[in-house]
């Protein structure tokens, strides 16, 4: 069971804008990565709406409820983050993510909050008769590996 | 003085991802739109860290402190979705904005909310001494042109 | 039949890069989104995989098996540009379309050209035994409504 | 002195298409990746329009002239490419660069193009007087570290 995973990146040209910082939209495309290498370490994997290599159960999708995020430093062109993810909460169709992305992840005095964001991501499988995404209770396989962070990593003000 | 301003935007090919939908971080894209939009529309524009036409003071930039959506509908590949602005308050150095995502705009009884999202954009003015953005007041050429919608059209829960 | 066709887009601000002018990727999205509107304005639509309303035939996508760009001029924040389709040739399987990026269209003293592009457009439709895409004939239903411009509109030297 | 660099890359979630693979507008993006990866390698960067450390000169930019790219096979969502630069030709105020996407790079027999492509990057810095990029003979900090590719490698018809 894990609650917690880290993951780098480093700020590519094409995601900066013309402010010369990375645009704000980005930062939920560093979160959606980091959450999917968290599932690949577990060994499960996102593959919506197509049949599993077995042929029998669609695999699940995670569509996102809720998104957001709260600036407070920019990050920069060829700037390396560590974006560490905790599991907030899980519950029986939706899984609640927090993200802390860290500037300057290698140097323990000089590691700072760039920002902070939070996904509600809602177990789906695709419904072939009405063609249509529908909300499920999330997999064994899923599940049996999520473990929700213990109190106090998470600030409790909602953003 | 304006709170309200809608735009139109097409879904295109390269906004969906493999689930068949429009990516969840275009969202906030969209909204970025509109308000650009709404802004072309008052006559002011958005051109940071730029000298102004008559070289004098620097023009004022708008990154975002917080930014969040709440999803209930996809929208798809070429689907014209309105956008809807709403000016929810007016700070001495920031204007929150919020916004409503409407499908099947041309058909008021077929007009469905797809998605709501929220911005708070600070003023800022490039520091040439420090290199860097700092918060600044809202010049009186963009803050006589804002005006806080009136109660009721925005929901006050917090997202 | 028609192998000319017209697209407006303004430059958004995700769209540009830290060095203030419109990312170079990005004008590919933009002849896509043009041959998009040209498909459109035909009456055609490109939905990749999936079954037709009628349910019988699956409907073709078009990936590409070639694109490219030279440019000539930057596009900047809030611009508008003309995007010019021309089709450049009609094969069994294959469209070869051609753009002109005009700057200033709305005057025609100023109208210059700020890049040109190519693409070559494979028809393909899913076979769900291989679950791979296929190229396949392009149907009628397309063929009929294309027709390639006439001789001296397109450039002759390769790029 | 170098003139082969490679660079790994998984794809992302939102680089994906309703097509269910790669957007074909993303090879361009990992292309530059890669090509800044190669120049960090080698301890230069690119920070275009900013002076440099010691403030005396204009650091330089790299905005393509020509890119162009030939699709062999799609990538897909979570796979891991390789990507090849091959520098093709160095002029003086021009680089020329080429680059291979291998499919399965850590299987020597499975491993197959996806895809080539080609840069032509122009060396300019900023002209404050114009306010405009201006080509500039590239820095001996540059030139000095890059190496045409051996004839061979690069294939010679053009794309």
């Amino acid at each position: 069971m894990a609650y917690r995973f880290t993951h780098r990146r480093r700020v590519q040209f094409s995601e900066t804008d013309m402010a010369g910082i990375m645009h704000f939209s980005n930062f939920f495309r560093f979160m959606e990565s980091t959450e999917h290498a968290f599932y690949r370490s577990m060994g499960v994997s996102v593959h919506p709406f197509r049949p599993n290599e077995t042929g029998t159960d669609p695999q699940v999708g995670w569509p996102r409820g809720h998104a957001s995020a709260d600036y407070r430093l920019p990050l920069h062109f060829e700037e390396e983050v560590e974006i560490e993810l905790l599991v907030e909460e899980v519950k029986s169709k939706t899984v609640a993510l927090y993200f802390n992305f860290w500037k300057n992840p290698d140097d323990e005095s000089e590691k700072i909050l760039a920002a902070t964001g939070r996904f509600t991501a809602v177990c789906v499988s695709f419904d072939e008769e009405s063609r249509r995404m529908k909300a499920v209770a999330i997999p064994d396989e899923w599940r049996d590996k999520l473990d929700a962070a213990p109190e106090g990593l998470i600030p409790t003000e909602v953003s």
